[in-house]
């Protein structure tokens, strides 16, 4: 009898989806991406259950006997209990949420780790993507707003509980409002929510824009990626005006970050970040160059190598997958 | 017959003065200040040589062996060899000096251990000084430059060897141009060097201002930090203007520091910072405030406990002392 194989689970529970993996070996044997329930906490989390069984499913015989299951999530994370709490995304979840519990009694009392999803997702790269060959390195995710994550020594970095927070390091002075109340913050430049909110000002005071068309005619009520993406493509110029101001600000803020830490390596992912992938990157490195100390030895500028798997596999990673 | 103690020698090496102390279990037991010499090398190692036998007598009956010997430089060091390079500060130390074994064979081949004078100042603190109840903290030494050092999980973080450099991240996109060439740096506006320049430029330009002749009064060349502490308390409005873009310039820098990594605490000093004593630091937590992320959770902002000594004593504590 050949003997079972052991599956770590791993769940990245984001605002829109929910993208769930199995690990055997470290390796993805099995995925699944399902909708966000947008009504309650316990559709959520009836929805990432069934997202892990599917995941479970997809590997077929080569998956197994579930050892542990690693969640991803936004807002804050009680690492003793799992519970959540202060997610305006996800519905249901601006409360406190009996998440890690919840799924582990689904899953017959496995080990459930719930932990913050872009510490997470750095943690994915940092094992199993692009930032295997290193030891001290900065993850900047674009997306919906920016986040970051820190792994110094070889280990996660966690501050008091709220380090790498990039995405609300000021860039400018008195600048651009955010929406965490700040003035100038990185992701008032480099979040995608800000990026559609600004080309909306913009647009409703005459500056012309195919943007919100590029937006319907795909069907969409918000710009995302893939709508900056086209509109890119196509030659837009407000958005190629918004996208090189993100451009610089990231450049900027991690050449800051950079200078202070002397690290190895900086990964550029996200949603944005990955849809725009390799120029994007290369032009946040070139914005990042005259701003740092020790040009002479800058850091590795990298994309994801798991892309939108980067939380899934890190959730799954940080459970011991 | 009572056993003689064992002493830690540490020096603090810089451009216009060498501190050395004596320290038996953890606790100064002499010290001696020198001026450093301006003319060569060999001349400056004679000085540190003479300092350090200074501070070990200051001891008396409470020294003894030496054991191990810290030094710590401006410049670049070579943790292996104990040889510095790169100092435009101190006289002969541009070029490659074997600071580490000539030192040792002054003194029968002790162990001597040389390392960045910035590094070593937040050692001391940390280990010695007002860092003592934390962990993760930042140094930030407002001198002739500005210099930074962190512990990171209880110890020194260095990066590729060159991390701790918040001098050198850009308060200001395209500002005031910075010693290292860069434009904006945290440096440009609170190094005492750089607001010495710029209060020279507008003081040809007309300001007037009662800097220049505090500073001859003092018999000195140039506006050292008690010039700048003079100025300020008799109301000079050009020192005070120059004082408070530095205190902006500190806030940001520090915040945006503290956005990232979450820490415990930040130590303020160096030359100027010690100088101008806690009155500075609050102005600093005032104007860092504005900026923070988590402004509910603010890092605890200290001034230094060992002022000029921390150099010293860190040095003596990264020798094991």
């Amino acid at each position: 009898m050949v003997p079972m194989a052991t599956v770590t689970i791993g769940v990245d529970l984001g605002g829109t989806k929910i993208q769930t993996v199995a690990l055997v070996d470290g390796e993805v044997v099995g995925q699944a991406r399902h909708a966000t329930p947008q009504t309650d906490a316990q559709a959520v989390m009836d929805e990432i259950v069934a997202a892990a069984r599917e995941a479970l499913g997809a590997a077929g015989t080569r998956g197994g006997d579930v050892r542990a299951i690693g969640i991803g999530t936004p807002g804050t994370v009680d690492p003793a209990t799992g519970n959540v709490a202060n997610s305006s995304n996800v519905a249901g979840f601006l409360h406190e949420v009996p998440l890690g519990s919840t799924i582990s009694a689904a899953f017959n009392g496995v080990p459930v780790i719930v932990d913050n999803d872009v510490r997470v997702a750095i943690m994915g790269e940092f094992r199993r993507g692009a930032g295997r060959p290193y030891r001290d390195l900065l993850g900047v995710f674009v997306g919906t707003g920016v986040g970051g994550g820190l792994i110094m020594g070889g280990t996660l970095y966690r501050g008091r509980g709220g380090a790498g927070e990039i995405g609300h390091t000021v860039v400018k002075p008195g600048g651009r409002r955010c929406v965490c109340g700040m003035r100038g913050c990185l992701e008032a430049y480099a979040g995608r929510q800000s990026i559609e909110q600004v080309a909306r000002r913009r647009a409703a005071a005459g500056t012309h824009t195919m943007l919100f068309k590029i937006m319907e005619a795909k069907g969409r009520d918000r710009v995302t990626s893939s709508v900056v993406a086209d509109a890119l493509e196509r030659g837009d110029e407000l958005t190629h005006r918004l996208i090189s101001e993100a451009v610089d600000a990231l450049g900027l803020a991690i050449a800051n970050a950079q200078n202070l830490l002397d690290l190895e390596a900086i990964i550029v992912g996200g949603g944005l970040g990955d849809r725009l992938g390799e120029p994007f990157v290369r032009q946040v490195e070139r914005a990042m160059f005259p701003h740092l100390h020790l040009p002479e030895r800058p850091p590795v500028m990298l994309g994801t190598e798991l892309g939108d798997l980067s939380g899934g596999v890190g959730a799954a990673v940080v459970a011991g997958g």
